[in-house]
């Protein structure tokens, strides 16, 4: 069964909004029941955070578990220090990292299933914590948390979700409007790679709040022919280097134009650091911005249009050699290694 | 992204059967595009299952943590013991539990998402004893394996599995076959309660062994009325209790009928065991089998149908009195208290 039933079923049904009409929540039942578009495809992702590694809480019980302050610093997955987390950050960056995959699909949300295995010791206020940082996203962006599933034990915290969302009707080459998704594998020799957003030094805090771009996605999937798409989670050069292979071409990047965040240039500052702001931008990951393909004419007009709510900026573009390149001048190539997050 | 990429990418690609018609998986990409039939709406549940609490893992390294032998004992989340279970089993359990919950709705599975938080040490074995434990039943199944996720970090071992099936047409009131699941909330009162299998001690081996149900739950459906159902995971008199509350009836269990399993009555036996093997089988659980609640009028058929390949007991019926009740001699009534694992 979906195991909310006991520990958070009473949480969720007091905070959580009305059923939508198509989703009717497997909580107090077995599973969830979704209704799909006609023409629609589903579209479902999962990812596992886990304390230690995806965020820091502080011990259970201690005054700032549930504060908004960040004081405490250990170090994370990239063996970095870091801000130590409150349960609300945790609970909304969980949820936030599976609709940044849904926007990099292109697709549109529709529910979430929140699996939890929490410390015994404030079990129950931990997981209404979670809930509660999880909850204005999903609302934002009118999502249904539709099960789920609580356990307890005597480990750290994990939070296990997977969102599910619906194609769209995006553009297609010819023009048209056909139910569809950005996939990885669409890139083509010539076609501009643009970047939403800015990169470097998320562990600085940003990584706690990143901004899904689901609305932006929606907006640029239904007016522009887009290629390919991902989502940058483990490195800015990482991540595009895993959408060249998928493409089988090369990418020759411009690194004067890659857009670096302060908090890189903050981070590189820092005492002990021996990283460029850009070198930071290229390699920290967890930026949860969106990298996508398009042919070059449609360029000019993406970066005109004001309504996308986002900053875009055109950073390279495909060739042939596979690979990540850049210029070294003479007219000659030399390759950059991706760097960022490898799991496992 | 759906984080298999690096980890476990290679072991699931290499071992996978090709992809469904239906199912594009996620692994490659950011998530997994499913093609759900004309007519059906999706159904979806998750369950996260812990080392320590689902199954007792054998300290990583150690030659027994990937035989078949289980002869560690320690406590699980019963506080009983139990022998230690392979990464093999473990996986394969934590896939069943899904599609035991599927079952219990009726719906057919189409594919899963695996999650994995693995010890630091041995965490590639790991993955690919999970896998290898849990694809057999998803080939059995024709379920594709659609995307995940792998970290790794320094404490135990956390599998959580979504599962994705569709409706199918079942039988409905009028007798017609239409799009639709099993829920908890309809039964009424007069229905008579069925129980698959046998049910008690589970913990002395059975429950690492679950068989979903998934198989007869499309026969039953098809071919029978059904008006809810529920699967056994905390107990059969809690889970009971759920479904009677949902349904907004009681339940009269008649005690005689209950089917013990083997388990239950050895377990009975053993040396500071203070319960009786019916009290094993109403409130043990972890048996994934299936109660499901069917008007009185159906019960000789199903009864009679030879091709269900299961054993099914009728186990009492639907009341008006909230509650579980058994029958105290001379028309009197006594409440039965539900009995079971209380997830938090």
């Amino acid at each position: 069964m979906t195991g909310v039933q006991t520990c958070a079923l009473p949480i969720l049904r007091k905070r959580l909004p009305p059923d939508r009409a198509d989703v009717d929540t497997g909580i107090g039942d077995d599973a969830a029941v979704l209704k799909v578009s006609p023409g629609a495809r589903i579209v479902v992702t999962t990812d596992a955070l886990s304390d230690g590694i995806d965020f820091h809480l502080p011990p259970a019980g201690s005054a700032s578990s549930t504060s908004s302050e960040s004081t405490n610093r250990s170090t994370n997955r990239s063996g970095r220090q870091l801000g130590s987390a409150t349960l609300r950050e945790a609970g909304y960056k969980a949820l936030a990292v599976n609709l940044s995959d849904l926007a990099a699909m292109a697709a549109r949300p529709v529910a979430a299933f929140v699996s939890l295995v929490l410390p015994f010791t404030g079990a129950l206020q931990a997981a209404q914590e979670l809930i509660e940082g999880l909850l204005p996203l999903a609302e934002e962006h009118a999502i249904t948390i539709a099960g789920g599933d609580t356990n307890t034990w005597s480990d750290r915290l994990v939070i296990s979700i997977t969102a599910i969302g619906e194609t769209q009707p995006i553009r297609c080459d010819g023009g048209s409007l056909q139910h569809g998704v950005w996939r990885r594998s669409g890139a083509q020799v010539g076609d501009v790679i643009l970047a939403t957003g800015e990169y470097g030094g998320s562990l600085l805090g940003r990584h706690l709040h990143p901004i899904p771009r689901v609305r932006e996605a929606t907006r640029l999937a239904t007016r522009y022919r887009i290629h390919a798409a991902v989502d940058v989670s483990d490195g800015l050069t990482l991540d595009l280097s895993h959408l060249a292979e998928s493409s089988q071409c090369g990418v020759l990047l411009d690194l004067a134009a890659i857009p670096i965040a302060p908090a890189a240039e903050e981070m590189a500052r820092q005492a002990g650091d021996s990283r460029s702001p850009l070198e930071h931008a290229l390699g920290d990951g967890e930026d949860f911005e969106l990298l996508m393909v398009v042919p070059a004419t449609e360029v000019p007009q993406i970066l005109a249009d004001a309504e996308l709510g986002v900053r875009i900026t055109p950073i390279g573009h495909c060739i042939p050699q596979a690979g990540l390149w850049i210029d070294a001048g003479d007219n000659q190539l030399r390759p950059l290694p991706p760097r960022g997050y490898r799991h496992g």
